[in-house]
C-alpha cells in the first residue's frame, strides 16, 4: 500500500491571492464531492458560494473578521438542510419526522464528510482551504447573513482561493494517542505528556504562551482560545437556535 | 483542472473477502487521515478499531445486526475524545471548560472529518467501506461494548475490509439541487420533484416501494426508514446520554 504523499503533506492555507474562482472549478469540485456517502444517500445539505464583495461583508464579521475570512476571494457555507428533503417529502404526501435531534446529527454528519471530501479535491486540484471555526458560534447571524430559509443550518465555512503563503503544515499527534487496538488504551499522565510534546514544541507555540502570560499552551487552549465563558455562550445560542428550527424540544 | 476519477466512481461497500486487514495498514491509514484538518488542531477523537470476534459480536447488535457489520472484518467506531485533551489539560494546570455542547460540536466535526478522510484513503487503496449509519442511535450501548472512559462519544462507525461484491455506484441529486450561489434558491415543487427524479429512478427503489406497500420512494423514507418515532425515541436517548456526559444542561 502507497498513500498519496498530499495526505501527509497537506497544509491550511489562510491566505489567497487576489484571484477568483470560477462557478465551474466551484461546481465541478461540489459534484465530485456529492458523490461522498451520505446518509440514506438523503444528502441532507446545502452549499452556499459567497464572492460578491457586499455578501462577503455581511459574512465576516459572522466570523469575528478573522483574516482567514476576510482576505478570501470566497467563502462557502456548508449548511446542514433539511428543508429541501421535506419539501420533496410534503409534495409527494409522505409525513416527515425529522423534528429531532437524530435528524438533525444526520445533516450534521452529510454536510461535513461533504465538505471535507470539497477541501481534499479542492487541495489536491492546487487551491487552498480554511474551516473557519466559528460557524456553529454565530450559525444564525450566518443564516440570517445569507438568507437563509427555515430548517438550513450553517455548520462549516471554509474559506477558499489559490494560495499566496508559505505557511507549512503542522504538526500531528503520534497516532498512538488516537488510535485503539480491540480496548481503549488509557493513557498516564507521563504517556500523555509525551504524546502532546510534539504539539507543544510547534515554534509558534512559545510566542502564544508568552504573548498571553501563560505557563504553557494548555493554559492557552483553556484560557485564551476556548474559554469557558465563550463556550457556554455559544452553546446557549446554538441550543436556542436548533430549538427555534424545531430540531429540539 | 482534472479530478482524479475516483471521487466521482467511488461506491460503498457492505460484503468483504474472509480476510484480515493488518495493523499495519490501519494504523498507516489513520496516521494519514490525520493530517486532515481539526479544530484548532486539537484532534478531538478516537478511533478504535474491533476484529476479535467476541468484540465483533457485542458490537453488531448495537447495529441492529446489519448485514454490513455482520460480515465485516473490521469495525472502526470513530469518537468524539475530549477526555484525553481534558486529561493533557488538567496535568498542566489548565482548566478546561469543555462540558458544553459547542465542545462536543467541535468534536463531532473534528472525528467526522478524520472518518471520511480515513474513507477516502482507505478506499484509494483497494479497501472498501461502509458507514454503518446507526452509531448515534445506540451511542451509549457501544461506548459500553468498547469499555469507552467518560467524554468519549462514538459518532461514526465504519465497516471495513476486502470488496467482495459487484455492487455499482449510487446516483446522487444534480448539483443544481444543494448548490446555491450568491442566494439560496428556493426551488418550486415542480423543479424539487425533477431533481429527485435520478434517485427515484433507481432499480432497487421500485422493489422498496412495493414490497413496503407504498406509493412513492418519499414515503419510503418517511414511514419506513426514517419514520418519526424512532427518530424521537432514538433522540430522547441521545440526548439523556450526552447530558450525563456534561455535554449539555
Amino acid at each position: 500500500m502507497t498513500i498519496n504523499p498530499y495526505y501527509t503533506e497537506r497544509r491550511t492555507v489562510r491566505v489567497y491571492k487576489n484571484c477568483p474562482v470560477s462557478d465551474k472549478i466551484i461546481s465541478d469540485i461540489a459534484e465530485a464531492a456529492s458523490h461522498a456517502p451520505s446518509t440514506g444517500n438523503m444528502q441532507l445539505y446545502s452549499l452556499v458560494v459567497t464572492r460578491d464583495k457586499d455578501n462577503l461583508a455581511k459574512l465576516t464579521p459572522c466570523h469575528f473578521n478573522q483574516p482567514a475570512s476576510t482576505n478570501a476571494p470566497v467563502i462557502l457555507t456548508f449548511c446542514a438542510d433539511l428543508n429541501r428533503f421535506e419539501h420533496w417529502c410534503r409534495i409527494n404526501d409522505a409525513k416527515p419526522g425529522f423534528e429531532n435531534l437524530q435528524s438533525l446529527m444526520s445533516a450534521i454528519l452529510d454536510v461535513t464528510i461533504f465538505a471535507q471530501q470539497f477541501v481534499t479535491i479542492a487541495e489536491q486540484n492546487g487551491l487552498g482551504c480554511c474551516y473557519l471555526g466559528t460557524t456553529t458560534y454565530n450559525a444564525e447571524e450566518i443564516a440570517n447573513a445569507l438568507d437563509l430559509p427555515d430548517r438550513v443550518i450553517p455548520i462549516i465555512s471554509l474559506s477558499l482561493g489559490y494560495p499566496d503563503d508559505d505557511a507549512t503544515k503542522t504538526p500531528r499527534l503520534p497516532v498512538d494517542a488516537f488510535l485503539h487496538f480491540e480496548k481503549y488504551n488509557r493513557h498516564s499522565d507521563d504517556i500523555i505528556n509525551n504524546l502532546y510534546k510534539v504539539i507543544e514544541e510547534q515554534p509558534d507555540n512559545a510566542r502564544y504562551i508568552a504573548e498571553n502570560d501563560k505557563d504553557n499552551l494548555a493554559q492557552v487552549f483553556t484560557d485564551v482560545r476556548y474559554p469557558r465563558s465563550n463556550n457556554e455562550l455559544f452553546s446557549d445560542k446554538f441550543i436556542d437556535y436548533i430549538r427555534r428550527q424545531q430540531f429540539m424540544k
